[in-house]
């Protein structure tokens, strides 16, 4: 079973392909038949395929940032970050906890990010 | 349905209640049938009565204080916490992340903490 230290590697992988729009390397990190829940109360999407879509469309115009401690509980953890999401009206930032679930293979099989498309704002 | 501010108002409670020992209050944020999970991963504890007895017994040896933005994604949200633990040995930190869920009446129905038991620090 992944030590915490190891989950949060693996996530700071996660935030690095992220930054570097490497919807590849994400899926790496991701088992099988992981969900999706972006944000949490929309429609989970389910696969590689679907997720692989998911990020490939993501990726591009987001930059993130963790902004604190990355919390584990056994194989779940919650990672306060912020996300700056480049826009053709400009650059809007927001602030993101994403829950994410692993299995004892060290591999992510739910994410869940909590946010409000609402609370957008123009500055930092 | 409860708006964003709205539920960070009541968690700002929340965290009031925690830091003057008010189980009593705690438990008027809470719905009937409410579920706490804490730290995630252990069993559940639900209703009135077992919540109570959890808070009572917890909070006189609590302190937390909220360490940056509180998420709001529809009914749930995730706030970012520090929590300071006197024991007999004294005071411990750690960090913690809650995922509180709303009902439509603005009452908590589920919470569920993630920290790590293991990841206790003697300093801040």
């Amino acid at each position: 079973m992944p030590t915490p230290d190891e989950l949060r590697r693996i996530l700071e992988r996660y935030i690095r392909h992220m930054c570097e729009s490497d919807a590849d390397g994400i899926m790496q990190l991701y088992a099988d038949d992981a969900t999706v829940e972006d944000p949490v109360g929309a429609n989970p999407i389910r696969g590689r395929e679907a997720l692989h879509a998911f990020y490939t469309a993501a990726v591009p115009q987001l930059m993130v940032e963790i902004t604190g401690p990355i919390r584990v509980a056994g194989l779940e953890c919650a990672m306060p970050l912020v996300a700056e999401v480049t826009m053709e009206s400009g650059k809007s930032y927001i602030d993101v906890i994403d829950i994410m679930r692993f299995n004892e293979q060290g591999k992510i099989v739910s994410m869940r990010a909590y946010w409000n498309p609402a609370e957008m704002r123009p500055q930092r």
